[in-house]
């Protein structure tokens, strides 16, 4: 009565799905709306930064030549023939032993190769005019922040894919950039299926539960940058069933669907891919949780059948839709991004299996350790909340001790890793 | 004519304005909005997780005591008096030798108390009546996921202040949060300051800079948790200039102005701090960039006037304004994480003053690792985009060499750190 399936490793899971990657669409907002998007196009330096020779600190602007016989016994005298602040641009073209007071950010007046700070300097006033005076040589150049000293025009300053910091905001709004633009966000399409799922507002009765997975998997979806469409609830029936997958599919770039995926005998999603006519790329993955994922192509729009199953719901996600939304997103480190930790705890279970455990890992002395953040049994839900990795368990290894390395997927982390790990 | 500022050192800023933090605003969200937001109480479990027995895997519910003969050479037979599915509830009390076939997360049947997987038993039907047998004995409660084995009723589960992810979101569902208590986010207004400055679509002109800082701030306001009102640019005059500050202080929780706050000949903010009878904190901060940072009280709001120059202005969010953000939050560990890290190139540079240098920092083979990410002259923003941390290089040190520890502040994280550092 058991179907028999056949478990492909996670490897070659992931080439097969990564082989039907949808490429990304640009769309252009705000600068003001663009934080936390993605760059689909290469930022570039659309002048010289700065674009004119500028004071960086206030003082006074002068002929560095006019001071060359400068010293503790010699001061040199300028007569200040003009005052500046930032923004403002001097008409005066200086002359010998002249200066012009200057503050930060304000341009070079004309003549003028370096800034003496007003704290080497010594201002006073003679009949009504006002001068000062340095008892140092300084150099040309001193104190001056040259044209394109800080990026050159044409220059590629970010990469596409690079989610936009404030710091790339300072960076667009340097260079003009009113509209930006990203990656638009894929939309994912979600349907949960099962009897046994309550709404979140409903009270519990027995052998009912509330439907977690949706919202869970909604926020991975958010966090891996794309949009969620919730569909609800699969009905029990069939035919109802198919069809509205089959009209979600044409609304979707992606379709998730939670649950029904199994061997189990209310199991209803391997005869939907049948009737459809999809592709399945695999049903059976050789780890643990997550071992029922199943991967379907339907012209073109990939299926996702996640397990009902809390945890391998969560880890198929991570594992194979994330670098699916993060290509779209123009990212060429799709995957979680993978690192070596300290295991802090045993961890004694044998795995015939690769074994994803939820983990917190942390930095300690400026290493990274990792300890699993609670039990890891099907259904356990809890463990999910405190987590920021998964611990990496190879199959095959008969447990591990505190102490040893293992390697950790980190679930908040932006930068990612190429393929394969 | 240069006013003389005390510097206080970087503690003693913080610590003066924490004085003044204010607290949290709760608000109730729709769970489907809550992902990103920061819990305002404790969640806590409303119900016993899970709420009855469960099969945690497929297979046949039956009472272990009937497998208690069970052996290679004497096979036992059970009866298959049911079948149900995750969700269903069995309305047969389970006698000797009979059991039911039994779903992944459906509720075990009256008077069982295992369940035997479908791999270890042998199923089959005599006279149109279904039958399994097996061949080992099963301990009581093997293959059963207990009321409560997951969380208790009452027990508090996340603590306030943490940031909603997607596992936390599955735990709102699951206990029924359909609205959720998060944090209100604090509003910051925001005011440029500067004649230097162009708006982002226009074009440059000699003198003149596009106004990068305010959509450097409100980015790093919201990446802190807060919403930002963006008032615009202050006017030159310095009347209009103090309607306009004492008007936003009436809209908002913290006002931000960026520049204006130096010593120089155009700076208007002391000024106005002056007019409106603000409390000036501090006007003066001993640390690089960053040190004409002033901080007052007004009417129980605070007024941050951050330097106009860019990485100044970023270095003053980060330490002074996040941490009244994230306590806002509810927040108990408002301030930047602080870890350690191996310097990777020469630093040379003495530091006079304890100096916050923009930098990557990054994991290699398990150890955090960091790197200055540009040049770390005033007016540089381009360091700014790769930056996902601030270097802490102590006053009064001598530069440092490849290998070095050095301090690091890590910008991209929700952990945060309590004070003092």
């Amino acid at each position: 009565m058991l179907e028999r399936r056949n478990p492909i490793s996670i490897g070659e899971a992931v080439k097969q799905i990564m082989k039907h990657q949808i490429s990304g669409v640009t769309e252009y907002v705000s600068i003001s709306e663009s934080y936390g998007r993605y760059l689909s196009e290469d930022l570039i330096a659309t002048s010289n930064v700065p674009h004119f020779d500028r004071a960086p600190y206030d003082g006074f602007a002068v002929r560095s030549i006019d001071t060359l016989e400068a010293s503790q016994s010699n001061p040199v005298e300028f007569e200040v023939i003009d005052h500046i602040g930032a923004g403002m641009v001097s008409s005066k073209l200086v002359g010998e032993n002249q200066a012009v007071r200057i503050m930060t950010g304000a341009m070079m007046p004309n003549g003028t190769d370096a800034v003496v700070m007003f704290e080497v300097a010594k201002d006073y006033e003679k009949n009504g005019i006002p001068y000062m005076s340095i008892k140092r040589q300084i150099n040309k150049g001193t104190n001056v922040s040259f044209i394109g000293e800080d990026a050159k025009q044409g220059e590629v300053l970010v990469e596409k894919g690079t989610l936009i910091n404030p710091g790339i905001q300072a960076m667009l709004a340097t260079f003009g950039y009113k509209e930006v633009p990203v990656a638009k966000k894929p939309l994912i399409g979600l349907f949960a299926t099962g009897t046994e799922l309550l709404e979140v507002d409903e009270e519990l009765v027995p052998g009912k539960i509330r439907n977690s997975n949706s919202y869970m998997i909604a926020a991975q979806i958010e966090r891996a940058g794309g949009t969620v469409h919730y569909y609800g609830k699969l009905p029990d029936e069939f035919d109802t069933c198919f069809k509205a997958v089959k009209d979600a599919l044409s609304e979707v770039d992606i379709l998730i669907t939670t649950g029904g995926v199994s061997v189990g005998d209310f199991d209803y999603l391997p005869g939907i891919y049948k009737k459809l006519g999809a592709e399945v790329l695999f049903n059976k993955v050789a780890m643990r949780p997550g071992s029922v994922t199943t991967v379907a192509i339907y012209d073109g729009k990939i299926l996702f059948g996640l397990s009902g199953n809390p945890s391998a719901c969560y880890v198929g996600f991570e594992l194979f839709t994330r670098p699916i939304i993060r290509t779209q997103l123009f990212s060429n480190q799709p995957h979680l991004r993978k690192e070596k930790a300290l295991l802090e705890v045993d961890f004694p279970k044998a795995n015939p299996f690769t074994r994803f455990v939820r983990s917190a890992t942390f930095i300690d002395e400026g290493r990274l350790k990792s300890t699993p953040s609670g039990l890891d049994k099907s259904n356990i839900i809890m463990s999910l909340a405190g987590a920021n990795s998964l611990m990496i368990l190879p199959g095959g290894t008969r447990g591990f001790m505190a102490g040893n390395e293992v390697e950790v997927l980190l679930l908040e982390d932006q930068v990612g890793s190429v393929w394969p790990w």
